[in-house]
């Protein structure tokens, strides 16, 4: 199956077309979180309106409630969400890790115990597969365990093992044709460990590659070194996610150095906080400043919001606990991520090479 | 000034068109409330889609968050919420009493603090003219004192003969030829003074006529049977608007008494609260049969959350907490209020008699 089609590059960084069961997506692409089957505070219509074109979906959140079975029968997640265009689903692995209690690993997988009733639940290779053909999304991810940052090497090498184990259990488990799989590559902060893990993930057939455990506390200068090594020995024609992270300057970052996809919860949970990101830096819309201030949030953005509100509305209604506020700020920050990644497209399509250094240096510009 | 044209009436329901600087309203409308500036959680762009022909806004929250100066300032409250359509705005004296402490009554207006910051402020009837022509609305409503449904006759005829003179007073404070001024008939639970109030207002250049001071406890039949009598005395070629009332049954019958425009926040309130108007009844989204119900919210609706989402997920977004679910049943419960007055308007320009007790029953036929 040909996944991916390469268009451009610039360096390492590339554009190009990843083909799934539900269209084609342009990368590099942000891919908008719907942790519970809703992008948070966005209907699908503006999604789309805002050129989303592919959404991740969270399978521990979905698994628990509303469970995988009934959206099964309900039609799958698209129907469920009213979502037409591709979804990753991930494996669950990291929110076991992140908000489970109890959890006890094992060769088998990960039992658990849901956040939300402390029932216990069991995720393995076989059924994260089975529960992400149920919600029918369009990629799949293996399981995978987290790597604590700080983990010694010991840890992190069986750790590392044990996933590689895990992602062949997936393929073996595969349920849907129609269902792209992507491996994820681990190994802690241990280069050595992730070059280990790309030969062995490479040796499997994975539709693409995602580079997972970064973000993860390791810091900046980590992430990025690690991120660039790791994205270096992934095969050129398959794409290549950068998962959970992040900032727009790390994504600008990691663009350059070669990945295709990215998700992140920024751009919505800063937007419900009122953090904005701006082409002149972060901004705190509830900064007395802002009170009187008749300017759009961003003179250089034309999404729905900068074209018909001023900073001094959106500063009102957030400062009111105005639920309009987490509307208009999400819709702002999902089109500037959507525009930043266009221009990166772009910048590699027509070999702009002096758009990297003069867009990092516009987003490390913080007004805060 | 010519605001009020007649075109059809079936028995004592009306249909008319209301001219405003801002254009032409459909009557009987239903005007949704933007309390704070915004209809909560529906974007302007989708009210106008819907077919939401004015808006209301509370004076009393705008002028204590952010300020009508600062919204002047910026605009116009128009400009600052993004709605070109008409607005009207109340004076502020119902929140008073019902959201601000420490009130104190006299000939000269009402001293109240601020349940935001605990500030003194007075409303005057000169000054709700002037924070009403601040804040730009197309109609401004009259200062009047809310008297309890369990008033004596005493205290209510006190206070309906200050409304009075406050109503003058509002009168010769007017401040913009643009902005049309309503009276207010108050007169508690007594019909005597409800008329002798209608007498005096209408001997005043009013341009429509509200009726206040119902729908606060005085019980389904009190309420119908006041308002009846009242709109029977006001004049035929103004406006008349019945406040804050209120179910659909209740605007229904009202309609039928010759009311022209209502305004109340049960549609957006209940919609956060997970209850749905729907063409059977009502009904609770968050009602465990729903969980794997496909059929769309109201089978009989075509908004945009009954084209495209199944109850089984407006029952997870409520379930789950999510920011979309206060977003689409607002959606629905407003497009549900506006096809209601809708039909009743076609109900009177076509003379179908049989429609009123039709709707009436379908409406008092409860899910729950």
């Amino acid at each position: 199956m040909l996944t991916f089609t390469l268009d451009a590059s610039d360096g390492a960084a590339r554009a190009g077309r990843m083909e799934t069961a539900r269209g084609m997506v342009e990368t590099p692409m942000f891919m908008p979180v719907g942790t519970q089957g809703t992008v948070k505070a966005v209907l699908p219509r503006d999604l789309e309106e805002m050129g989303s074109q592919i959404l991740l979906a969270n399978t521990y959140h979905l698994y628990l409630r509303p469970g995988a079975e009934l959206i099964q029968k309900l039609g799958g997640l698209h129907r469920f969400m009213n979502w037409n265009g591709p979804i990753l689903t991930d494996s669950g692995g990291y929110q076991v890790f992140s908000l489970g209690a109890m959890r006890k690993l094992s060769e088998e997988g990960v039992r658990f115990q849901s956040h939300l009733d402390g029932s216990y639940h069991l995720l393995t290779p076989e059924n994260v597969m089975q529960i992400q053909a149920a919600l029918g999304s369009d990629i799949a991810m293996v399981l995978d365990e987290c790597i604590p940052h700080d983990a010694d090497r010991e840890y992190a090498r069986a750790s590392t093992d044990r996933t590689i184990r895990w992602a062949e259990r997936c393929l073996r488990a595969r349920v849907r044709a129609d269902q792209l799989v992507f491996g994820i590559v681990k190994g802690g902060m241990y280069t050595d460990l992730r070059e280990r893990c790309v030969q062995e993930l490479c040796s499997m057939p994975f539709e693409g590659f995602a580079v997972g455990g970064l973000g993860v506390g390791e810091g900046e200068a980590l992430l990025h070194s690690i991120a660039a090594s790791t994205v270096g020995w992934l095969p050129e024609d398959r794409p290549r996610y950068l998962m959970g992270v992040g900032r727009p300057e790390d994504i600008l970052n990691a663009v350059r150095a070669g990945f295709d996809l990215f998700d992140c919860v920024l751009p919505t949970r800063n937007a419900r906080n009122g953090t904005l990101f701006t082409s002149a830096g972060k901004l705190s819309i509830k900064r007395a400043e802002f009170a009187n201030d008749s300017r759009p949030l961003d003179p250089a953005c034309d999404c729905y919001c900068c074209r018909n509100f001023s900073r001094a509305y959106l500063r009102h209604l957030y400062m009111a606990g105005e639920i309009l506020s987490s509307v208009l700020n999400s819709l702002h920050n999902l089109y500037f991520y959507h525009r930043l990644m266009e221009r990166c497209r772009e910048a590699i399509r027509l070999e702009q090479s002096d758009f990297w250094s003069q867009a990092s240096a516009t987003l490390r510009a913080q007004l805060d």
